[in-house]
């Protein structure tokens, strides 16, 4: 049961699709105050006593556990490259947690603006949710275990929806009240290889070709900022690509898809359509004053266009166009956090500040603050502050819907309370960035994903760095830029099912690590794990050592794994549709099934993958096995690469488990089974129709 | 046995307290080469083929696993406050490998330039160790089970050598070589409390006041940078301590002791006595023109103290005489990597290449540039080439002790090769602090131990933050700047009997983390394990949550964990004399003893602690208990507290334990017992004859 609470005015972030009646009563569980923060602006805080064996899981995109208690979360999109355990903030806000205690629940904060999560850090029995105004749809799921309201006459496979627990019926509504997770192009469950520094054709047949000579399927590039003309949305460098359109179609013809990336900002350069065309239509984000908001990306200065705003969105949407007609059918997102590198009066800002120590002697203090002032210059919150979306048109387009019977999620009353809380202009309506900062990756994705639809008959691939809950629905994410770290590879473990939790089905992390050197040994584990996450691209910054899957020797090692990835793409594909259709999580933890078995609350390094499979990731260094917990009996598969080369039933119970650096461990379920093709060397030659069973009867 | 491969001309380091006679054959194993590097000098390069399954342990104080194989380490004295689990360099250079394969052996590469070890990083199967230059004395372990030369009649306490592995063979034969391992004070292994920040009397009587009115013992307090005048060394801030002397002996009667801290630059200030005494004796480090060199550190610009200048070192150490005068009996030196915050040379380079871009409009390349040029003139190695050492002096003393019968380590020959190694000048020899980089802490903590037992008939505490190994026969170290992380928890217990290995016994972390906030149950979880360590700190950074023991709440639970390590110290204390005498680890792998049994090379997160005990700290955030691994039938005992509330024999064989947040597991292995005494408020109230033995039989 879903019950909605509305505070104040809030914001339509357009999160959710079914519009939930206000709910009269106070929320329960939760102490709720307004307080003032330090400008003396009033928001909302949501207090909870927890007990001690209390957890708290979901958040999406976060660092730790799966269980997340313990430490703070600061729901405001980062650019945070360098991030660690202990980071606040990634690219996503995803304000949804799972709560078990005396009373389990869901809740969702549908806000646009920062939200502060204290899981219990600086008070380890308390919860607290500090919101940064006093506007907010917070919608509070419970008692799905009684009332069963996420029952579907109309699902997909073999939900097995009765036996689900609590948790997983928790999950599935909030899941129905968001809508449908997107659904990408078959040939984007194949392998992604990527690169920042990939300049021309040769670079990309090159590796092809050692792909190809090393049997390792593939199905799709990445084009990072390299492949534009001086980093220009919806440009091609001609110099590199003198014939982009043929390039495209030769590669299309071996079956590899190319996926450029488009950044948020537009350079400003006279003569350069995107530029011309934004200022012509007031298309950008302004300033108070009503200036473009002028803030420096990789081109250097850039206007950002304003996605809020439905027409700019559809314009946005509709330049796309240029390289889906060259026989582009994929993109992906980047820097729509937005991630800045600065603003022109943040720069200035600094170089006054700088300025003030030279030829001073630097002591203690000063020092410090010198080193940090250009760093704080980038993806300074404070330039949130310097720009305004215009919503004045949205709204329009809104009422409109509401009259055609086409709106989902909200109605007149949202409306109403929308436009009370947005500031009134001369033409109509306006908002500060800051306030609104969460959703803007979301909008660019939607703007994109809807004009799609008009542009291509096909289904067009896309995912996103940024996101908010709602942008599940028109593409997938990646978790952005993480290092080679075993850390970050435990990282992407736990956080598959926080993000399936939140509706993002199609995401993973760039495998082997963004940033630093990768270990041989770690991107075999890291592969091992990636051949389950839906969107499985290995990708890499230009200045860190080569890790395309030929680059370390031992090639069969990672040849067979990535095999094994094209063989399990009929299980792959049947539990993503079963999970999309049935709003269910395709990793989950091994609680939604086995709740009544206390052990498995803190296990997070073995998941639930589908109906069948538990999986169960080595992710030490010089580790030739690992321990497992089987919740109960279970048919251990050993592939080595892709072939089977262990089959065995184990008990309920702790074992240890061999697994050499070319091997992945499965576990099949009782009464389940896994349904395996034969591998190819790109998805369109796979053969779906003849399939291979490992059941466990 | 112990083979000396002379290479070159090697720099007498000191790390060596045995004068090995040359050995003619080549070195076994690998493959010796003289390369070029970019600056057109020669280098050693040492290559191994691996086979996949050989191990390389020790390495002391770096990242990564207690087996580092595929990762690669730089052997230079780094201040990397920011490390994370790819980091190269730390504080410290311990060049001393044990290598599990065909043949195992151990090595240790006697250079103090910089080492890199690249143990299967760039190619997994290849390892190789890379020199600065061409000197260097190698010493290769091995055939210690065959020959057991390590059989010493004088060793204390009940030694079970006859039964080691052949891998603790090898590093108690490196550790005899080496010389044995400092010894602090008794009170030294009670618990220490610290914080940057700390500034007043008030300060410290608060919290021993908090400590004392909720049970938990403490012995003494490090005083960060804050007690001194303007950061100066051999100071005292007049207007906090007015009466500093009463202080100390104020804290003293309560049984508590106060460990000032001193950093390795000497402040550039008129009438400062320590900085006009070394001006007039010429004590600091010189430029290649023979002007002071200046560095910029916490006091503003200041002089480098030349520590390899006998001389100078003999000033430096007899400076501590202010502090000890007035009760001090314990000392933390810092900064003596060195860390550097700026050169005047590199400072000025910088303001350059800033004021280039002013006005220049930011792309993708110099905005990046821009960020890091601050940043980078801290701890430049550059500015390593900037400044020498006298060693006229040193060599003159070091002929005196030989012909006096005194050398350790050192003969005439060694004498001149050394002579070679250095730069003739007029009136002796200097050597370029680059080249001799790894040993400026080392000598910084020799010259303060070496005058303390002139200083003083007590025995001084004394821990160093850089080191190199023999510093250990000198002082103990802490392992840096770490932060509030789990994975810094976990490194902290893999790090344990690494630094053991190279003599480094009275050794731990900062507990809790220096960065970053803790969190309680990872100050719970930490203070658990490192009730283990020798040197028990709880320390942080001036801008991060307060984190003394009763700052989280559930205070009895801290208390309880804090007064079961004084508990123990009739056990830890004795091991510790053992480890010492016997030159053996106090915490040792499991394989040091198990060696028989395959399972546990990979365990890296269980360790044996002396004698009789496994310890299995829990590292993982979230967790009710932990999977252990038995190699044979042990005792499991449980603490909740200090006191006992599990007891159980426990089979071999893999095994869930529950451990709450507030409880810590050991494991008495067979035969063997471990004595407890009562705890008490502080080490010299404990009564060390009143003991309750646990005893497995």
């Amino acid at each position: 049961m879903i019950r909605r609470y509305i505070y104040g005015n809030p914001f339509i972030t357009e999160a959710v699709v079914k519009c939930i009646e206000k709910e009269n009563n106070a929320l329960p569980y939760f102490v709720t105050e307004k307080k003032i923060n330090d400008n003396g602006e009033e928001y909302l805080k949501f207090s909870l006593n927890m007990k001690r064996n209390d957890m708290i899981f979901g958040l999406g995109e976060n660092v730790g556990g799966i269980n997340k208690r313990g430490k703070e979360f600061i729901s405001y999109c980062t650019d945070e490259s360098g991030h660690n355990e202990d980071k606040r903030s990634l690219y996503a806000a995803h304000n949804f947690i799972l709560y078990k205690g005396e009373n389990n629940f869901g809740l969702f904060v549908d806000t646009p603006g920062k939200v502060v999560w204290d899981l219990g850090f600086t008070d380890s029995n308390l919860l607290t949710i500090s919101l940064s105004d006093v506007n907010a749809n917070i919608y509070l799921i419970e008692n799905c275990s009684a009332a069963n309201p996420c029952k579907d006459e109309n699902r997909f496979g073999n939900d097995n929806l009765e036996s689900s627990s609590e948790y997983e019926k928790i999950v599935s509504e909030f899941r129905e009240l968001i809508g449908k997770s997107y659904v990408p192009p078959f040939w984007a469950l194949g392998y992604i290889q990527s690169r920042w520094g990939y300049n021309e054709p040769k670079d990309f047949k090159y590796i092809l070709e050692e792909y190809r000579k090393n049997n390792i399927p593939i199905d799709a590039f990445c084009m990072d900022i390299d492949y534009m003309e001086e980093y220009e949305d919806f440009t091609v460098n001609k110099k590199f690509f003198p014939d982009f359109e043929g390039f495209v179609s030769e590669m299309k013809n071996e079956g590899v898809h190319l996926i450029p990336i488009i950044d948020a900002g537009v350079k400003i350069k006279e003569g350069y359509k995107t530029y011309e065309e934004g200022v012509e239509s007031e298309y950008f984000c302004k300033e108070e004053n009503g200036k473009n908001f002028v803030v420096g990306v990789w081109p250097g200065k850039t206007h950002m266009p304003d996605f809020l705003n439905r027409k700019a969105s559809e314009w946005f949407g509709q330049s796309y166009k240029f390289l889906i007609d060259k026989g582009i059918d994929g993109f992906w997102n980047d820097m729509n956090e937005p991630a800045t590198f600065y603003s022109e009066q943040g720069l200035k800002k600094a170089w006054e500040y700088v300025l003030s120590f030279k030829d001073k002697e630097l002591d203690i203090y000063n020092v410090f603050n010198l080193r940090g002032v250009f760093n704080s210059v980038a993806n300074n919150p404070e330039d949130h502050k310097l720009f305004y979306h215009d919503l004045t048109e949205t709204l329009k387009d809104m009422r409109k819907e509401i009259a055609e019977g086409k709106a989902t999620g909200y109605d007149l009353e949202d409306i109403k309370r929308c436009e009370n809380f947005l500031e009134k202009t001369e033409n109509g309506f306006r908002v500060r960035h800051d306030k609104v900062h969460n959703v803007f990756g979301f909008n660019m994705t939607k703007a994109a994903m809807q004009e799609f639809e008009k542009l291509s008959s096909e289904k067009i691939l896309l995912f996103s760095r940024a996101s908010y809950i709602g942008m599940h629905r028109y593409g997938g994410i990646w978790t952005g830029d993480n290092c080679s770290l075993w850390g970050h590879l435990l990282m992407n473990v736990k956080m598959m099912p926080s993000l399936n939790m939140c509706g993002f089905l199609y995401s993973g992390a760039d495998t082997g690590g963004f940033g630093g050197h990768c270990q041989k040994e770690l991107m075999e584990r890291w592969i091992a794990f990636s051949i389950f996450t839906p969107l499985f691209r290995n990708h890499a910054a230009w200045d860190t050592r080569e890790q395309e899957l030929f680059r370390f020797g031992d090639i069969e090692e990672f040849a067979g794994i990535i095999r094994l990835r094209y063989r399990l793409l009929p299980y792959i594909y049947e539990e993503y549709m079963k999970a999309v259709e049935n709003n269910k999580c395709l990793f989950k933890p091994l609680f939604f099934e086995y709740d009544s078995d206390e052990r498995v609350y803190e296990i997070e390094d073995q998941l639930l993958y589908g109906d069948s499979l538990m999986i169960t990731p080595v992710v030490c260094e010089n580790a030739r096995g690992r321990m497992v917990y089987l919740p109960e009996e279970m048919l251990f598969v050993k592939f080595k690469g892709d072939v089977v080369v262990e089959n065995k039933v184990m008990e309920k119970g702790d074992h240890y488990i061999k697994v050499e650096v070319d091997e992945v461990p499965l576990f099949i379920r009782k009464g389940k089974e896994l349904k395996l093709c034969e591998s190819a060397k790109c998805t369109k030659e796979l053969d779906m129709n003849n399939l291979t069973t490992i059941a466990f009867k």
